[in-house]
């Protein structure tokens, strides 16, 4: 199988989540990065795209344009700009047939967000949303029991993303347009709970019909919200919340979920993501790992790739 | 120190928390029960004192007159009944000058609380409710912490207790009173969101200002809340939240409290009571434990009573 | 049932273990503490059996005899003495016909140890060694299982009891018999180490055929070992190990069990004692709790001691 | 800075660890895979090669020689074979002044071990044998920590390595060579001891003088050890003790370490990787993880890699 040939938009030196991007897309060898918009400021984008060895352009709709022409252009380009800035490039490359990687969330408003959609219903491309946490082995086993009914029927959700480094008034890169809601379109909710949201929903199959949040600015004088309590109601009669907060002092990358139904539970925690608890009503907690397949056999090495 | 001469009303044979409190009651040697009107049933009344060998009642109102006029009366009793048989007995002895030590939550209805106020603010007996995990060592650490300024200004309270063991229709002497308005008042909120609401109180020392509760009944044709969910303001800005469900399959005591402050964050969770994770904002978190005292040194066999 | 009058040699103020053994007495009722030689110091002696408000004695020798002439003498005394004292005063109620509870371990010297055994074997009177950790509810779960053969075979069994509170040189009452050869007779492997074999060979039934032991005074100039690592052979192949320790800085009563068979493992450890891990061989890792019947079911409120 | 040209011996299709180096030598972009002898089975090696794009050979002999040679020869190779075939190669790409990656165990004998270090010696070129637990950051930290005197004197060490994936008789491609004493020169000592090893002489830095190990063949019939038992001495005074086991039902990599000092002490657990406990001499225990600096500041986002 030949590597897809991948673009990026955003992502330039000194930026977070497209070097982020870069590791995973060489990880299984199943990508090859060879173009570039990788940042707004031209220098930079050029000298970006020479460190990494890959065509550079200093603008997404040229970069588009050119690369759709091209025998050898991109077939997929990863867009890690900032949120108000993923519709526009979204749709350039959607329109020149060019399957969008895009970084969640995704977008800074619901009109930007429309655009995306409709562009993506009209293009031959497909479009993606990195939602990354539904990857991961036990999250994928989560939903995999709730599909085949361990769960029974669900009843109560409880999803979490607590950080806490924006637990002061914090000025670097990342913070400031993570908190200036022209660009961010929302603070703690749109940065991590749409993460909770997605997991949520990624396991539960559920999409909640009906949302209560309470948004608030914890830290003075933050324009946007830094913590984010939702309350859930789904049209099956379940019922839930997210709690996204930015300002949970201590916390890291607390994302967790918790399923329950009338026939079992789940309880998963990104901090120890190998492990998924299920307690089925009639038994004891059970604690799921990978390595372990469905009979529980352990018979090679862990993490054995090819058994 | 002379023993307290304790009294009952409740807790004979087949009663659940009446038991606990005479294991407790027995535990430091300070009490020691002598009477008691144990069941509203005559005959058990007089089987379950005869089994304990104290003096029987079969009704409190008689006991607390009659306990009241010996010289070797109860000096307290504790009130061990169904939630809307508080009120009653807790008001009779406290006309009759006997200390009160009485079951939570305080009563099944709003008047029954403002029955037990007027009667507490007219007697010179004193009346205590049994919020038990308030005893607990890090619980009280918790509360020093936060008193002594160790995580600035509280911001966010999460307090949850989560049970399992209504999950489905179920018919025993338990399961049947506190299921039933009349008798509990209120489900899951009553029955364990008030261990939650006092802890965060107790901890934060902040009563909130506003709340928002979403109560369910989960199980279907079941009378009263079996989860709920409440959204907490307090009036110096604080957010917070509880949970409280008895439909939380698998759970068992799924008691817990974190706290985060503008310097300081705390966890801390029943099922790991002896431990308390306190994280200051300048340095790694820190796992506190009762038999470390403040520098640190473990001098002592752990648990040493004496020093 | 009436309560079984009880006795108690050592335990006099200032005393660890003696108090500890009295709130245990009292919590179920069922023994009553009458008479005590609570210190080889008469004054002492008088002055904790007055604060106790029983029958002081200031020989264990002379109560010994007085008691077993009395109608309403005690039936069993408990002995809470350092290692050196336990022998001379079991086998003076042991010839007087008074059941003993002795703390462990047995003795300082084994020589002590055979007068307690032959005096046992001609006695009347039982004798009890208090090995108090394998009265909790998981590890006798964990007994359980191994018994009715969830394990298999045993094959490997690893048991540490960590400590850290002698990490220095340190001087109080408790340390000072504890690291003196002629009062403890052995230090770590005596005062804790006895705890993790006895905890092993509960569980799984097996005694060690073979012992191995490297013993070391870490702290300069200790008399005593503060460290031990064992090595163990046992008649059915099975291997294992004991690791006991006072020296590991930090530890507070880190005891633990792990035992793995050809058909399920188990996993327990004190600082989580209320949760058994057990691992069979065909499924997930089980997590057990006594709330929890084997067929799983969560039906009343978790600890109701009444069904 | 440009990619290292990267060779590999061994890892062609079905085999385990080549696999993982493949996707480990991705990751930071600083590696180019372009030759291999990946196979001793010709058809195998040609097609293995082929899946990859890269230069396929035959003979790692006849690859070492013909890359030496070339202008675009590879400047490393990553030796994945089985043990008793890491000792050949490398000495011939060692020769021929290529770096060599090899994988632990160093070789199936000592007489193998001899002859890398021979050429090692005379060699331009590098040898690294491939620790891979020691780069993880909290590993860094705890060595750090040490170097740094955090823990005093060191005391007591103790490190395990337990799988349960050869509890039984196992027979696939990956068991079937490591319980080969001919291929693998040693089994759960020399196939995961050798990390626990390793990880304790990174972190304490320092090398036990005198070891006494007790290795066993738990599963009947098994040609090699399955379980190893091994106690330590360091010249320092130190102790310690290694538990290595294949047979441990149910445990898939529980590799973890424990150093304890006279000022301190550590306790890490690969299953729990990214958090360190350091406990000192007169703190609480303390939670330690990459994303907080020394300064316990947390201003970017969980990850960052820029700042």
């Amino acid at each position: 199988m030949k590597p897809i040939r991948l673009g990026m938009v955003g992502g330039g030196s000194g930026a977070f989540i497209g070097a982020i991007h870069r590791i995973a897309a060489r990880m299984d060898g199943r990508f090859d990065l060879v173009a570039g918009a990788l940042s707004s400021d031209p220098t930079r984008a050029a000298s970006s795209a020479a460190d990494l060895g890959i065509r550079g352009y200093t603008s997404f709709a040229e970069m588009a344009r050119l690369e759709a022409a091209r025998d050898d252009g991109i077939e997929a380009v990863a867009i890690v700009t900032p949120n108000h800035m993923h519709a526009a490039p979204a749709v350039a490359f959607l329109n020149a047939g060019i399957h969008v990687i895009c970084d969640k969330p995704l977008s800074a408003t619901a009109e930007q967000a429309r655009q995306i959609a409709d562009a993506a219903a009209e293009s031959p491309a497909r479009f993606f949303l990195t939602h990354n946490y539904s990857a991961l082995p036990m999250v994928r086993e989560a939903r995999a029991l709730v599909a085949e009914g361990a769960l029974g029927q669900v009843r109560l959700v409880h999803a979490e993303y607590l950080q806490g480094w924006l637990s002061d008034e914090v000025h670097n890169k990342q913070a400031d347009w993570r908190t200036d809601p022209a660009q961010a379109g929302a603070g703690a909710l749109g940065d991590i709970g749409t993460h909770a949201w997605q997991l949520a929903e990624f396991v539960t199959g559920q999409t909640p019909s009906h949302v209560s949040a309470d948004l608030s600015s914890v830290v003075p004088g933050r324009p946007i919200d830094d913590d984010a309590r939702v309350a859930l109601r789904y049209a099956s009669g379940a019922k839930g919340g997210i709690w996204a907060s930015q300002v949970a002092l201590g916390m890291e990358n607390g994302l967790s979920l918790r399923v329950f139904g009338d026939r079992g539970a789940l309880d998963w925690r990104l901090g120890d993501s190998e492990r998924l608890i299920f307690t089925p009503k009639d038994g004891p907690a059970q604690i799921l790992t990978r390595a372990q397949d469905r009979s529980g056999s352990f018979r090679t090495p862990p993490g054995h790739p090819e058994g």
